[in-house]
């Protein structure tokens, strides 16, 4: 009930047209009060933060696009190891591991008959390549990725499979578990269906003729057909001129190629605490991105923001527990920077995981798995983001993709949730730039961060295993 | 002052806090009235029009891109003459001519140092090209086009001059006459000082990674260097990285080339009128559009709302007026239909002319050179748009892009005025696609036509030369 006093229940009563009693029966709970520190520090990031700002400017400015396993994502460490050593943190190191690298090629896609034009499109991750030439093939349409799956083995036979949907605006992205399998799992359904080729309809919110890529997957022992995402205007043409009724061809020019085994890895930095029994609070967001734009919001921003509001909090004094910020690698291909991390840090105690991989947009909600024995620190922390818009959420929290597999091995796991409204809009496209980012919602995003931190990092309670049931 | 009474006066004079004999001196005019039939002709394609939706889906669905002197251009015609013969216009003809026509080719572009990465732009029309296997070469920034005219002779022999200018957000368009310069001259005025190829910022206000295609100018003799317009956060980009004060090098790839003469030409339909003595009036838009995209706003639109207009005409009965509408060819790329139509139909009585050449937003106002003999149909036109929320604007009209040939030679003009605020970020990029046309908008721009068409068409008065000064 946080600082709720009887006075706050009978004005609630009454605006509820309850009685008083109803409501006021509850006991009155001890007033929840947070450090001012750390309110401070909240309120300063808020007002005035330029670190995330400069962070995301510099890594998307000076960088650029950094593909997992490529030379550019090995730039982007370096520049990350340099970056974070000048902002003063502690052990700052890389974690490599290797990984599969598959790298774009040439993309080209056209209606060749009934009415020819160009298509827009972009090869998804492990795409096959079309002969040197192109290929060109009927279209066969399917309205949703359950058409597909429904169509006869067979039935593709020297076919190009175009998948369609819906995809629905939300606000927690929880769209895009349903809508997403179209590009996961439609490649490889197609291909077993014997079609040449596939399109989709983009994953995406937006109307603009900005593809989405993304990647896909093929079963161990079967050869990857070439596999695009069309604009979403572009797949809204493609199903305009099915409706004529005429037989449609497409012809596609996909080369991209796999390249083998290559170097990438987490880069880890570290805010040391007092108490190495307290556990370690593990924060971040993933350093790669695709290849067609920059990675602003996905995941330029998530470095950015955990990185600054951990700043904070160094600035503050030294912490009781470490604050580990883990700018992970090679997200985008397959989640294996936070798979490499929950591996190889396995035995340590961590206290918390949460990541930021959602965008720029506003926080405003959070959710956790801390355990019931944690409910003070839980308390503090909804005082603490109240004042940002920040309530807490009844949903179970996850880590977020490279938190994830740390905390499905008992870690409680905090999720600070961006406002995801527009992010599919955006996603994967090549418009993730810079220029999405609001300042004053990166601003925000420290803030709750700082918060966060500022409560969790110093809580004397013990923070044990999650319990999701709370 | 139309239908305004003494009441509305008075009501009038108490809004603005005056005394009511202040306002009630105006003498009483006549009440202005329309004929019913036209007043309902255009309330029925407010509620319910659906030709224009369907003549700007088939033309963007079926044919697609229609670059000026090209096939699909001819594609176009003849698609555009079968819809109009089926929609029951009269005197269906192409008035044919030929036009230079440059193609695009490759177009790629990335900062090599000192931030290596990929640059999206798109090649201005007539922009020379590159050797073959690109062009590397440093950037000499300039911030606006007045700072490229400074810059002294000989000082970009060797270089990329990079040409950024702000662009303004206008509902009128106005803004396109001065920041357009940095696109139609820019090239050459880099040529001319020894640059090997130019870049500018799109000319447009979007933030999306859209080059804005469009022409470009060279004056006979000089060669045509390579020229491209970078998508605005690519401006943005290449602007950071230059401010970071290190050398800049960009390599560029751009395969266009002319191609020679090519036939074009303008697409003709009409309602017939009664009295050839009364002059024709001349509606239309352009039926060409740029390669990049479908040319949905610019320019399907136009010809679907300004034909959906004259077909509800059409339906009421022969009307005094002849009605011409005119799908011109080759506007794009240097407003060869609109000259050609001024030059071979010069002798000819026309009574007005109109154009719609800018997207598909609603009409604001509107803005006549009708002589002043013709008061009394400047009355009934105000009164018939009035109830769509269209005024009279104070600014002169011109006849649009393709009516401005035949308006120069003194035919009055009625331009009915698009809210193009958002125009420009779309205008000639991949971006002009059908998804981006509003229906309801779409709607009452084909209500605003139709009582145009209804005051003018039937208007007994003459409509004689026009007079701008009003």
């Amino acid at each position: 009930m946080g600082e709720m006093t009887h006075r706050m229940l009978a004005a609630a009563a009454a605006a509820l047209a309850l009685p008083t009693a109803a409501v006021a029966q509850v006991p009155a709970a001890a007033p929840v009060t947070i450090d001012p520190a750390v309110a401070k520090a909240r309120d300063a990031a808020l007002e005035g933060d330029t670190l995330a700002w400069e962070i995301v400017e510099e890594l998307t400015t000076e960088v650029g696009p950094r593909l997992a396993g490529t030379e550019k994502e090995a730039q982007a460490r370096a520049w990350a190891v340099r970056k974070l050593k000048a902002l003063g943190f502690s052990n700052v190191r890389v974690d490599s591991f290797e990984v599969q690298v598959w790298v774009r090629g040439e993309e080209r896609g056209e209606i060749v008959t009934p009415f020819a034009q160009p298509l827009v499109l972009t090869a998804l991750g492990n795409s096959g390549a079309t002969p040197p030439e192109g290929l060109t093939a009927p279209v066969v349409f399917f309205p949703t990725i359950a058409n597909l799956q429904a169509a006869p083995a067979g039935s593709l036979r020297g076919k190009i499979a175009f998948v369609s949907h819906a995809m629905t605006r939300t606000q927690d992205g929880s769209s895009y578990g349903a809508y997403g399998t179209a590009r996961r799992i439609g490649p490889a359904v197609a291909a077993e269906k014997g079609a040449v080729a596939v399109l989709i309809r983009s994953i995406g919110t937006d109307s603009h003729r900005m593809p989405h890529t993304g990647g896909t997957n093929f079963p161990t022992g079967m050869t990857p057909i070439p596999a695009a995402a069309l604009s979403i205007p572009d797949a809204e043409q493609l199903e305009r001129v099915l409706q004529r009724g005429k037989p449609v061809s497409v012809k596609l020019l996909l080369t991209p190629r796999q390249t083998g085994l290559r170097s990438s890895g987490n880069v880890i930095a570290e805010v040391p605490g007092r108490d190495p029994s307290a556990g370690t609070i593990v924060i971040g967001g993933h350093l790669d991105s695709w290849d067609l734009a920059t990675g602003a919001i996905d995941d330029g921003a998530g470095v950015a923001i955990t990185t600054a509001a951990a700043k904070r909090i160094m600035s503050m004094g030294r912490p009781r527990r470490t604050i580990r910020v883990v700018w992970f690698g090679s997200e985008e291909i397959g989640l294996f920077g936070g798979n490499h991390y929950a591996l190889t840090h396995k035995g340590e105690r961590h206290a918390t995981v949460s990541e930021s991989d959602f965008g720029a947009g506003r926080i405003w909600q959070f959710r956790t798995t801390l355990p019931a024995a944690a409910k003070p620190v839980l308390e503090r922390l909804t005082v603490a983001l109240a004042p940002l818009g920040v309530p807490l959420s009844t949903a179970t929290a996850n880590g977020g993709p490279d938190g994830g597999p740390l905390a499905r091995t008992g870690v409680a796991a905090i999720d600070l949730q961006q406002d995801g409204t527009d992010y599919f809009d955006l996603h994967h496209t090549p418009d993730d730039t810079l220029d999405k980012i609001d300042k004053g919602a990166l601003r925000q995003n420290v803030a709750a961060w700082t918060a966060m931190l500022g409560v969790v990092a110093n809580a004397p309670e013990t923070i044990g295993a999650a319990d999701p049931i709370r």
